[in-house]
């Protein structure tokens, strides 16, 4: 029925590696079936300007992905010479994200630079980069807990990501490529563990949605959310 | 109550003014309150390489902002080298919301490039900018038409946008700046004509939101929006 | 006899409206015929380093131009990438004219920066941008000598500016654009309220000119540039 | 009484070697003084695009300066990664200077690139490239002329430039750095070998000047000018 | 006595895992010790403009960092906006390195992309890139050769790449950072399986070396790049 | 034998003419031949950041090429908008080399930039760059002992560099342009006064080269080195 044979309501196999890059932090390997983001946290001893005298620290992400992580291949931004209108957006969206879970306050100031680069890419990338970016927040910020550099954990909720769309007038969780490339509407959501919502992105592209899917969608979303948040759990003890 | 002493369900006043720009095939200034935007719409008698002979056109929007649009002077883009991340990411929307509203087989293989310039920001510069930016599109087809180029019209539906937000615990509907920059949740929704929704994006800033609270927002955007859709009647009529 | 039907000495229509953006400590909507310029002057506290401990102060200006502000769209220099030649021209052009006008001690250690933002051309766009610039420049300064920031005006005249052309063996005044896409021969005069010259610049375009001609077209600026600043003198009082 | 110790009308030495590169198809190094510019010529076969089918050629020019040509190192526009204002600026009057002088008809459908490169700069580098850049491209000309690929000279005139100022009150021909840097108004002169002007562009920094000055440095421009056609012709025959 | 604790031609341990990238036609994890590097390579039916009607293939290569790859975060090429010096020169020599095995006139005109991306680094980023590099160029070579599509092998011999330095006097085989960032005169050799040289690139920092020492660090690149040869052969069967 | 008629292990004429920049603190023109470099050398009072507080110098390098200096014209890297991949590995090349033959302690906390710009290129553009860069290193460096501004002289020894390749299966001394584009292996030697080595590059196009090939043409560039040592101790004297 799927293009994938999945349930409606099934998400790809979840698994998050932590602790990949030896010189970060904090960092993991997320895969989302055949979407795989590598995640690392970087601390900085200094805030952005605009903080300065704040006592507010900051979290901000970046975003990549290798040429080949693609079906056929993208070029390379760093060779085009500008980041492109996508992953701006993205990166925007991640660091956002990021932020909503966090106390500012309690962190202090310093920034967190979360960097996601895609090594494969199978629909979702931005979604496995929030969820993964926030394993890998979570185990920087440990690190600073550990070492007394602050002593309140500036971590408010977990904060995972997942996608819903319209399939065929079905709703479907967790979509991969080749089932987002048909979807006439899907949406991102970003939850926290307890099920409130951070961030709806919803898009029909050449038509247009109601209320009611939307309501739909969002109910998936609710259960992927959980899951995804199971799995952050396990790899960060 | 609200820093604007509107009631939490009052638009700013809508003035769409078209014809402004002698030389654009359709625009219009629209003012959302003091929010002021200037969009063209640009007819190109060819698509971009990627539709080429596939008998489809495209709709597509570049968005900007005069430096002293805003209250303290913003960088020039084009001195800076490069559109911002914010700039690029408000333009894929306005394209992605226009084109939702199009047929794009009935447009033919042709490109209408919808400028919208901001002379001056109050709060909701991305909604006035499609909803000032369908009326400019929809003058530029009404041109092709009545020329005979197309002979069926391409606008499915008209396309209007409202931001709506979460103040001191209260819905607002048509945020103003002061209003915009302390809501602890905002959202844009784009809806069609006839009620459906093509986009929405809802962000907490630092913070999270409720399902009610998200419905609490739809339920005011579908009021901003039969009210904007009047003013587009009105205006290219 | 010219395209315009205007007698050779005859300037278009020019209206300065002032006030139009409620941000900027200056401004003003000057249209010279269907040219229409938006101009804002923006007062930062602090003068550019180079004017570090020497009690000047400094004038810039920038320059843009709407995509669709000619008659086939022009790429917009943001989405380029860079700020074109013509543009770095006209806007240095700009700078260097305003300052002429300033007494820049008693400006002390600031910069106002005269944006000029063309909303629609039809010829003569940097000479409307200096006219119009000095007028939200003018606006801008009011405001520090009412304020008592400064306390002696560092305006030391008016200053505007005016092209003419040879068409067709006659000199003409204030070319429009089909006027000034033939003329052999155009300058720009940039003069002083008093009748004194700040910047000439004629221009052969495949052909040359004689001194009488050139004095010609001298004549017919002055004639101008005595309308424009009296139409200055009535916008800003 | 001038700081190089000149009369009021006398120019610096002036020197044009031909032949210098021995890739191009018209050089020269041109010396006015300590001011050094490297002249070359490259003729190409097929013309800009906005010229095809019109039967018309082109003649483009781009002008650099060695970091270390000026009394203080400049940074490397390549090494910056653009051109500046004035650079684009000054290429532009070289490439428009030299147009006025060529009948495009008969140079035919090809490109001449003038390069003017300043290896030492003591002022009045734009009008040494003008007059040296005029050598490099009656050079290159000669070249076609003498392979039969175009039977009718395109060179109309000799194109040579000056730059002139008010010093002290006094007007002075072929300012050197230190005079240009103190001179109230300056201003040059682009001219034929018959003596006609092709571009003026008189400036006034922080000042303005009457008419009469403005004809007493055209006065002293035409003697410039005379010389540097005398010399132009002894380098090319 | 070495800082790694390894003998003075001891290489660190080899690991050569293919397949890794399920897009790419040819892809492999190349790991020599705590250096890690990603390396896909995809065909285009296109050989670059240059070589169109040669009858010649192409082999290029491009090459990056992740941020955190290294001890302290390092920028984003792609947010900087350029590819730095380092990494042109990397990929140059990559490319370079590659093309000498390969027979061009066998590969036809098609291109093969070599993406070489360091996910972490510990010294020796460019030599495993090569030893990898080939790795994934075989592979999609073997593809092209099994679909028939090319009837002849193009690839001529093994390129392997191997670092070597003076450490405190002591020639020492495959530097990792720690010995890398200390050593006099280092040197990359860039070898064929036949034990023949493709590219030598010798350097001394803040010091000179003698033919002696040029010969100590070449035989110990001969044992290098035997073994990394030996693991090249392992991993494509 | 050889294209150019010279003996295998033959120099081209070699001239070093000092002082020909008068603004630089250093500068010489050098002519391989007829490749040409321009080379001048500015002392700066401030390190690079990255030196401050450790007493330190440095040394480093920009090189450009003239557009016409080859024989069809290349485009200017200043309106290309960067610096290639070739022009960033030679300066660095340039500059590592000279930094091998200074004591960064004697030198203090200054930095000396050594421009070098091609303004005729015929092969070996890299080496007469580090040759000629010497020159002005040295002269510029001679007048910081002559001022008293340091008291030991940084320079420890001459640094040198020359070409070499295998043509035709003969090891080639100083390679032109018309020889060096048909070698099969060829490589750059940079060396000191005393004969030692601080930088080899040896590349293989499409071929590999042997360890005694290798030799051959170290033999021949200790020739090489030799005579340009001594015409360097003639330019400087």
């Amino acid at each position: 029925m799927r293009p994938s044979g999945r349930q409606l309501d099934q998400m790809r196999s979840i698994s998050i590696e932590t602790g990949v890059m030896r010189h970060a932090e904090g960092s993991c390997l997320i895969k989302m079936g055949d979407t795989h983001v590598l995640c690392s946290a970087t601390i900085e001893d200094k805030a952005p300007s605009f903080l300065k005298n704040t006592g507010l620290g900051w979290v901000t992400a970046e975003y990549g992905m290798l040429p080949r992580a693609t079906n056929s291949r993208t070029r390379r931004e760093a060779a085009v010479g500008k980041q492109g209108g996508r992953t701006q957006e993205i990166q925007r969206l991640i660091g956002r994200s990021l932020r909503a879970g966090v106390d500012r306050s309690a962190l202090g100031e310093r920034q967190i630079v979360v960097d996601c680069d895609v090594l494969q890419a199978d629909g979702g990338t931005r979604c496995a980069s929030i969820t993964g970016g926030w394993v890998a927040l979570r185990l920087a910020i440990n690190r600073l807990l550990k070492a007394g550099t602050i002593t309140s954990d500036p971590i408010i909720d977990h904060v995972a990501a997942v996608s819903c769309g319209v399939y065929a007038g079905q709703p479907l969780l967790d979509l991969d490529y080749p089932e987002d490339s048909v979807a006439g509407t899907d949406g991102n959501f970003v939850m926290t563990g307890r099920g409130r919502l951070i961030e709806v992105q919803m898009s029909a592209e050449g038509a247009s949605f109601s209320r009611e899917e939307m309501l739909q969608l969002l109910d998936l979303a609710e259960i992927g959310s959980g899951l995804l948040v199971s799995a952050q759990k396990a790899a960060v003890e």
